[in-house]
């Protein structure tokens, strides 16, 4: 299936000048939806044996968590300052203007577990590295990152160079 | 499995007094995550049938996703404010102080199309009720909302009254 016709172009969001690739299209599709999840476990075996699946809030969710169902895997949700519940650990990561702070538990993953991160987007590549730090801290060993989407004009792989990175989709 | 013992209760969270459920410990073994979703399709079997999922951000992204493609069918992202990047409709909704707003995408959902709104948790029923008037004002008809938890002391079932409601864990 031609998944990137199916995604919808949204200009001038959030701000002038953008060219937003809107994925609900996708999702609101059964037909679209499940093929975006097939290729995305296509993309997978080119990452080898793994432990779990981990996916920062929000839309990392929305693919994170049906591929950890598909492939019998338990899925960790990273989220923003202050949403879970347990001890968490965290990290800061640097927004245009400012800074976000993303938080993990403390006890998620285990020394030694290896790990698939899966996210809709890869653009700058601030949000993976982050992500992958987390995981780092926890000493877990990151094996593949999955995208649905890659902008590749924004040139994210070189903030996250010496991984093994996958998308279905590259603009 | 008894996914009730899974859950881990995390005392005097957001603020003090609040047992607050953890999903993340059920989320993380991949055997319980698949349990939990395999309850919640048992359950969708007394909504009858339904075309779309709707879930709002973010937990609900967590159920609602898998259980649109291991039901195949869409699913509807409902978020905060600002984050749904083309036409949307919106609704506010009470918080203890002050309001939020939610929104949905104007074309999202058909007139007379069936739903099911997921979430992982039935509180005191303030979501979920912005949740129902989204789809009803697009014109979709709630034919069930389905839940994780329930907690029932809250009484969150008085706020969604004449609605098919379930849940798989009640506290």
């Amino acid at each position: 299936m031609d998944l990137k016709s199916k995604l919808r172009h949204v200009m001038d969001f959030p701000k002038e000048g953008i060219d937003f690739i809107d994925i609900t299209t996708v999702l609101q599709d059964a037909e679209s939806f499940k093929d975006a999840l097939t290729q995305m476990q296509e993309k997978l075996k080119g990452f080898g044996d793994f432990d779990l699946f981990v996916g920062p809030e929000s839309r990392g969710f929305i693919f994170g968590s049906p591929l950890a169902i598909l492939e019998n895997k338990g899925f960790i949700p990273i989220r923003k300052k202050g949403k879970l519940p347990y001890k968490t650990i965290s990290v800061e990561y640097q927004l245009e203007y400012g800074v976000d702070i993303l938080e993990i538990h403390e006890d998620a993953i285990s020394e030694g577990q290896r790990v698939v991160i899966v996210d809709d987007l890869l653009a700058t590549g601030g949000t993976t590295k982050s992500n992958i730090d987390l995981v780092e801290k926890l000493g877990g060993k990151v094996v593949g990152i999955l995208f649905f989407i890659e902008l590749s004009f924004l040139e994210g792989r070189k903030k996250i160079e010496g991984y093994n990175v996958d998308s279905v989709i590259t603009f």
